[in-house]
């Protein structure tokens, strides 16, 4: 018997912690680790390609990262934000350090020479070595726009400038309808042993993955999910914002029932929310702060082994 | 009777001192001044385009210019270059400044959108106020190219990245014959009453300005040039090598001559060149250190008033 072989559905700041943890646990238990990642918040800002979730993901795990902001690089300066803004050049008010710069600029250059996302990606983790294969959900672009009273708006234009202020009342994935999934993924998903949610945001970060035509059908290993939600809250972040734009309770039980027992096998819950019920679905209540890689990697282990 | 019209055709650090010197004339004597500036230095690298002979002019004139150097930005950092060598990104050996790189994102995104350089340099100046009128030689593509043994390659690389050591045989000036000049160029040297050209190199500073088909013919004003070369060699920059490469003497009188007097009404040598002879051109001996912007005016001061 070969390796296991785990994929994860991930994105933004909770999907590069998790995936910490499922690092850790894989180097642990010898299984290869595969992180589809969203792009529905990749931009373009300043004609660089700007991929906010493959980059945090990829910072995060190859140590990279600032680690309190969540974003971006450690050890970051706004020289090029500054001078750009005394150009009056828009938008002000998205965070372009200039250590990232550097990865928009390779990457918007290999873009435009014609490789794809997935590739880039490869190219730009030959430096980061993250230890985990990762891709992203689609090579097309699919974009999620935020739908306001009057107008529909890219979503981190209402998420970072507007902070998540401005009432929403949909999100649409802009392009999904005839992106395909990148290179590799249903590959990666076809050999999956086990296949994960991270905790992120069910609404813009996994539902954009979700809206890839052929994804979701190629999900046939058993999927376990893991809580954004802890007590009613997230636990970083603005879900909360996210899903009551999209009617959907914001508690473990909200998400879980959201998710459905059509997707899920598992679905693990915080202690405090052991009460949890979806039909179809098993709730396994176990501690889900993510204070370390090493106590990520034991919600992976009950993870993993409450699947089939 | 209006303003005088002055045209100066310049390039790189010494046409950039220069012209802080016809700006201070033109300030005190009420003159209108367009400076066309040389394009054969510009190149693009990783996806942006920088055009390094108008950048030193804006800069120079804006008062950004880093004045030890005489090239980028003054407060100069350069983080977004040492993360490109750690991606390994090629070319390694530009100087790619952090606040400079601004100036070059907002180049290109303007260019990408298909504004041509003439329009683009423009509202960059709107942030420099340079005083004076910018214009590129031409909209169109048009790059100095350096003959070598077996090859010929950009001339940044030669200049830059080699030291102007490897032997070069020529400098061809790709694109030339098909450009036309830029937007105003041919308008300006029409209303223009008096032609200045900067102490800049001769070869691949003013050539390259004079290689687009139509300026030459053009230059229907009275035109005086300054030597770069003092007492046989450059004040600064590496004109020496470029000059031999195409047989020229370096002295007031090989540069002098190579303009000649189908170009030239006067020739403006230092005192120690006094001894210097142009057929049909006028030689005027008066002090060339360009030590100061005042000092500079006055240099210009001669030149112009040793037209008809």
């Amino acid at each position: 018997m070969g390796l296991m072989r785990i994929v994860v559905l991930a994105g933004g700041i909770g999907g590069a912690r998790f995936l910490l943890g499922v690092r850790a646990y894989a180097e642990r238990h010898g299984a290869d680790v595969t992180a589809i990642v969203n792009v529905g918040d990749d931009v373009w800002m300043h004609g660089l390609r700007i991929c906010p979730d493959l980059d945090s993901v990829m910072y995060t795990l190859g140590a990279g990262i600032d680690p309190d902001r969540g974003w971006g690089r450690a050890d970051e300066s706004w020289k090029v934000k500054e001078e750009l803004a005394s150009y009056q050049a828009e938008p002000t008010w998205f965070g372009l350090g200039d250590r990232d710069i550097a990865t928009h600029l390779v990457r918007t250059n290999l873009l435009n020479a014609g490789y794809p996302l997935s590739a880039v990606t490869a190219a730009l983790c030959e430096r980061w070595q993250p230890g985990i294969t990762l891709l992203p959900a689609t090579d097309d672009r699919l974009e999620t726009h935020v739908v306001l009273a009057e107008e529909a708006i890219h979503f981190q234009e209402w998420w970072v400038r507007h902070r998540a202020e401005l009432p929403a009342s949909n999100f649409v994935f802009v392009g999904a309808e005839s992106a395909k999934p990148a290179a590799g993924v249903l590959e990666a998903l076809a050999e999956a042993d086990v296949i994960l949610l991270a905790p992120s945001n069910p609404v813009v970060s996994i539902a954009p993955i979700l809206a890839v035509p052929g994804i979701r059908e190629a999900l046939t290993a058993p999927v376990a999910g893991v809580s954004p939600i802890i007590g009613g809250a997230p636990v970083r972040g603005m879900a909360d914002k996210c899903l009551s734009a999209v009617g959907v309770e914001c508690s473990a039980q909200g998400v879980g029932r959201m998710y459905g027992g059509e997707l899920l096998k598992s679905w693990l819950v915080d202690p405090v929310d052991r009460a949890t019920e979806v039909e179809g679905v098993g709730v396994i209540p176990t501690p889900l702060y993510m204070t370390s890689p090493e106590a990520t990697a034991e919600m992976v282990r009950v993870a993993v082994e409450s699947l089939p």
